[in-house]
C-alpha cells in the first residue's frame, strides 16, 4: 500500500489514489488489453467496457456486502446532481422529506430538494451534534436524508440515525471506503455510486431527466447513455486494490485515529476556520508545499486548513504531516 | 497527424483520439507538471485544473469563432443529459418548442422535451430529407431543435435550417470538429460542450437540477461542482492539437469525401442495416478485426456496419478500410 509518488496529497476530493492503480492505468493507457486502442477510445458497449462496468458493480457489492435487493448504479453529475436525483426519484411517494441539516453538504442537498417538494430541516445547529432523541421526524416523510460526514464543517455522525419506518438516504461520499455518491476516495471524478433498495424504484417524478432516473439507469445497468468510461474504469481498479488489501475493514483500521488540535476524525480541520489567522494559514500551506505536502487548504467557504485521510493515505503520510505540524506549531505558535 | 497505434478504430463514440495526445497524457499521468500528483488526484479548484478549464474554453472559442455574447459551458451527463437540459433551460419562455425529428437522436431529444412542455414534430419521414419549404414551424416556439448529423440513421443536414425569429438549437455532436454536446471526436466521454447565447440564460424552470442549469454553470465557469476533470483535461489537449494542425478548416478538408456503396458522408453505413444480411455483417466485423480494424458494428438499434471518420482518423486509415471493403466485396459479394 506504499506510495511511490514523491508528493503527499491530502486533498478532500479529487483525492489521492493508490500509486499501484495509477501505474497500472499508465501502463495500459495506449493499448488496453493489447487491443491497440486506449480504453478512452472504446465504445461503452464494447465487451471490454461492459466487463469493467460489471466488475465494478460486483466489487461494490462484495466490498460493502450490498444485499441482492439493492441496485448499484453509476451516475454522472457528481454529488450535486445526486442532490437533485434523490427528491426526483424518491419524494413522489408523499411529496415531502426530512433533511437532517448538519453542515454545508446537507444544506445544499436540502436546498435542491426544495425545488421538488416540501422538506423539513431538523438539525439547525451546526456546531454541536444534536442528540437523536431531540429530533422531530415527520412519519409521513418520503425519506430521511443525512450526510454522514460533513467535510467542510467537520461534523461526523457517530452512528447511523434511526429513521423508524421512513427510508433512510445517506450521503456517504466522504467516508474512508464507504461510498454513496462521488467516489472521491475510490476513483477520479466523473462517476457517482448510488445504492438503492429495489422497492423504492419506479416512483420518479415526470420531470426527472432520464440520466438521473434511478429506475431507467438500473434497467440499463448504468449504460443507458455514454458514461464517463475512464472514471468507472479507474474506480474498478481501485475497488480491486481495496479487495486485495484486506477490504473495507482494513481501510477502516489502517489509520489509527490521531488527535490533531481538538478534533478527531477522518478529515481534520485545524488552524483557524472562521476564527483563524489567514496569513498564518497561508504560511502553513506555503511551508507544507515546500515539503511536497499538497491540497491542505480548507474548503473555500470556511477557509482554514484541512487534511483528508482517504484510503490511499498511508500511516507514514500522516506521521510526516504530524511531524510538520508539530514543528510549525513550535516555530509560529504562541510562545510559552 | 499520423497514428502510432497498431489498431484502426472506426468507433462512433467514444472514438479514436490523436495518438500524440494519448502519448502526452500517458507521459504526465503520474506527475502532472512535475507536481508528483496525477491530474486525476488534483482538486478541481487547484490552479492547475482552473488553467485547463480556462484554456479549454478559450480554445473552443477560438476554433469555432464563438462570438463574445455566447457562453461556453462544460456539463456532465452526456447527450441524454443535455436533451433534458435544453427544455429545462429554454422552454420556459413560451412553454413549447419545435423539434425537427429526422432520426434516432432527435427523436430521443423530443421525447425528453415532452416531459417539460409541448413540442411539435415537424419531420417524420426519416428516409428522405424533407425540403425546408415543407416544414410547418410554430412562430411561438421557444426554440427550433435539430440534430445536424443523425449517426444511426445516416441523415445529415445539408445546411443550417432557417428558424426565422425563433432561437435555433443544434445538436452538433457528431460533426467532424464542430461540437455541441458529447465531444466524442474531441475528447473522451464525461463532458458535454454547450454554447449558448447569453440573452437566453436566466429562464431555467424551477425543477431544473443545478447541474443542468446553464445560468448556474455559466456563473461558476463550469466549476460549480466537481466536473469529470480527466475528460476536460484530455479534451483541452485535443483542442490544442486541432489548433496546431490547422484548425477546423483543416479537419474538414483533410478527408476527401469518398463514396462507399451508395452513401457519402462523414459517417458511413453500409452492408445491411434493417434489410441487411446479419451473418455477412458478422463476417465483415470478424474479418476486419483480423486486420485490427475495430468498432465497425452498426448502432444496436439498426444493426449493419458503420465507420465513423472523426478528426483523428487519417486518410491512410480510410484507404486501408476501403481496400478491405473492396476485397470483402470481391470474396463475399454477388458473383457476376
Amino acid at each position: 500500500m506504499g506510495s511511490s509518488q514523491s508528493a503527499l496529497n491530502f486533498g478532500a476530493g479529487p483525492a489521492k489514489l493508490p500509486s499501484e492503480v495509477l501505474y497500472d492505468v499508465q501502463q495500459e493507457f495506449l493499448s488496453y488489453k493489447n487491443t491497440g486502442m486506449s480504453l478512452i477510445e472504446m465504445s461503452h458497449r464494447s465487451k471490454e467496457y461492459m466487463e469493467i462496468n460489471d466488475n465494478a458493480e460486483k466489487a461494490v457489492r462484495e466490498l460493502l456486502k450490498v444485499p441482492s435487493n439493492y441496485k448499484i448504479l453509476f451516475l454522472q453529475g457528481g454529488g450535486c446532481g445526486t442532490f437533485a436525483a434523490i427528491p426526483l426519484n424518491l419524494m413522489n411517494r408523499t411529496g415531502s422529506a426530512d433533511y437532517a441539516v448538519t453542515g454545508t453538504w446537507s444544506a445544499k442537498a436540502a436546498k435542491e430538494a426544495a425545488k421538488y417538494g416540501k422538506y423539513s430541516q431538523n438539525l439547525r445547529d451546526r456546531e454541536v451534534f444534536p442528540d437523536e432523541s431531540t429530533w422531530t421526524l415527520n412519519p409521513n416523510a418520503s425519506y430521511l436524508y443525512y450526510c454522514d460526514n460533513e467535510t467542510v464543517d467537520g461534523v461526523e455522525f457517530p452512528k447511523i440515525p434511526n429513521s423508524h419506518d421512513v427510508p433512510l438516504v445517506a450521503d456517504m461520499s466522504s467516508i474512508r471506503c464507504y461510498i454513496w455518491r462521488c467516489p472521491k476516495n475510490i476513483g477520479p471524478s466523473g462517476v457517482v455510486v448510488v445504492i438503492v433498495r429495489e422497492d423504492l424504484l419506479g416512483n420518479a417524478m415526470k420531470v426527472c431527466p432520464s440520466v438521473l432516473d434511478f429506475t431507467h439507469v438500473a434497467k440499463e445497468k448504468s449504460i443507458h447513455n455514454t458514461p464517463s468510461t475512464f472514471s468507472v474504469y479507474v474506480m474498478e481498479k481501485v475497488l480491486q486494490w481495496i479487495k486485495k488489501n484486506g477490504g473495507v475493514a482494513a481501510m477502516q483500521t489502517q489509520i489509527v485515529p490521531l488527535t490533531i488540535g481538538s478534533e478527531v476524525g477522518l478529515i481534520y480541520h485545524f488552524v483557524g476556520g472562521k476564527n483563524g489567522n489567514e496569513s498564518l494559514e497561508a504560511k502553513f500551506v506555503e511551508e507544507a508545499e515546500k515539503l511536497k505536502m499538497y491540497q491542505l487548504k480548507g474548503h473555500r467557504s470556511v477557509g482554514g486548513i484541512r487534511a483528508s485521510l482517504y484510503n490511499a493515505i498511508t500511516v507514514s503520510d500522516v506521521e510526516l504531516l504530524v511531524k510538520f505540524m508539530v514543528e510549525f506549531q513550535k516555530q509560529y505558535g504562541p510562545k510559552p
